[in-house]
């Protein structure tokens, strides 16, 4: 039975102006119902020559998510020794840096979250025929209250990972996304503007604050 | 002045289920506000360590677009040969093959097409970051009307591109995004179910067809 789409009626400007990476999760399981629906919405994205490439491999059972994330929290720390950052512990963090903070935690907690969703693909090189999926996934899931982060894993584990979960060796791993339902309170995100980050019809040619005088005629 | 995020009311489930790659345009360019709004949008998607390395080249100019499009088709076709497809012409095509039907006559009708937005990194490796703001682009975009597809460029174009639009060599190109008003009639996709592409715990494990019973208690 296919799940119902209406039940993501979210406005497509709330769910992508609120989108922020949640990395601290309640206990609560998510329904399967709800992941149903949240797969569904991650394969309609498109993919290249519509071959849709993209495999999901969704954890919800506690003990495998415990021995995952135990391989998850190895790769984060592997990636700060690659990074050449001089800690070892969470400890050694700078308060400052929010961000490896909020993640080194995520390291250390993830063997808990309800639901980690891996996205692979079946053949090499298919980044742009499984992310668009990915983020339609994490919309959908914002859509139903249900935060999630995208994450990736260092090289180190990842034959430990795919033995784990019986994953062939012919596939290909993108991202990781741990998902759950928000624990915590959350502000709002922190981006550039669109105009810091765009070119109009020449590298390095402002967009004049997208006045409408600036379209052809 | 920040566009009014309002006018993506469409549903995320909507937005979603009905986005579908559209290849041919009508020539009506797209107001600036709604390319602001587009482009808003599609800086908020995640980003890894929230770097956001992502940059956007709009092109809305028709002798741009014209002569953008020239390489875009000899792309196209040298794609086509690296295949090994015995092709030289659209002629050749199997009229049974629609996706490359469709595909070869955008190469054909691109360089007529009134908006164009190429995806770009200012890191190597950052898929994972401009992807996610790629697929809002598309979903922003189906929410105000307007059709895109994600096409590539074969590496033998791009070079031109970089120096027919200034782009600075430490660039990374990722997607190639058409955009306008759908022109013609269009069914929906053609996609797997979820089930068919997700397993549950384990490689190779189905989802019990998504049974809540399924889920942990």
């Amino acid at each position: 039975m296919q799940p119902d789409n209406a039940r993501l009626s979210m406005s497509v400007g709330e769910a992508m102006f609120s989108q922020r990476s949640i990395r601290r999760f309640r206990s609560d399981p998510i329904p399967m119902d709800d992941l149903h629906l949240i797969l569904e919405a991650a394969v309609k994205a498109p993919s290249g020559g519509n071959r849709q490439p993209a495999r999901f491999l969704v954890l919800n059972e506690p003990e495998v998510i415990r021995q995952f994330g135990a391989l998850y929290r190895e790769a984060w720390w592997a990636k700060r020794r690659d990074e050449k950052r001089p800690w070892t512990s969470r400890e050694q963090i700078p308060p400052e840096d929010k961000g490896s903070t909020a993640a080194a935690r995520l390291a250390d907690e993830i063997k808990d979250a309800p639901c980690i969703v891996l996205a692979l693909t079946s053949v090499r090189g298919g980044a742009s025929s499984v992310i668009p999926s990915v983020q339609n996934l994490m919309l959908a899931a914002r859509a139903l209250g249900i935060g999630s982060v995208p994450t990736t894993l260092h090289p180190t584990v990842l034959e430990r990972v795919y033995g784990l979960l019986g994953i062939p060796q012919e596939m290909e791993f993108h991202l990781c996304i741990p998902m759950g339902y928000p624990r915590g309170n959350f502000g709002s995100t922190q981006r550039k503007p669109a105009s810091e980050v765009t070119f109009l019809n020449r590298w390095g040619a402002s967009v004049n604050e997208w006045t409408s005088a600036a379209a052809p005629v």
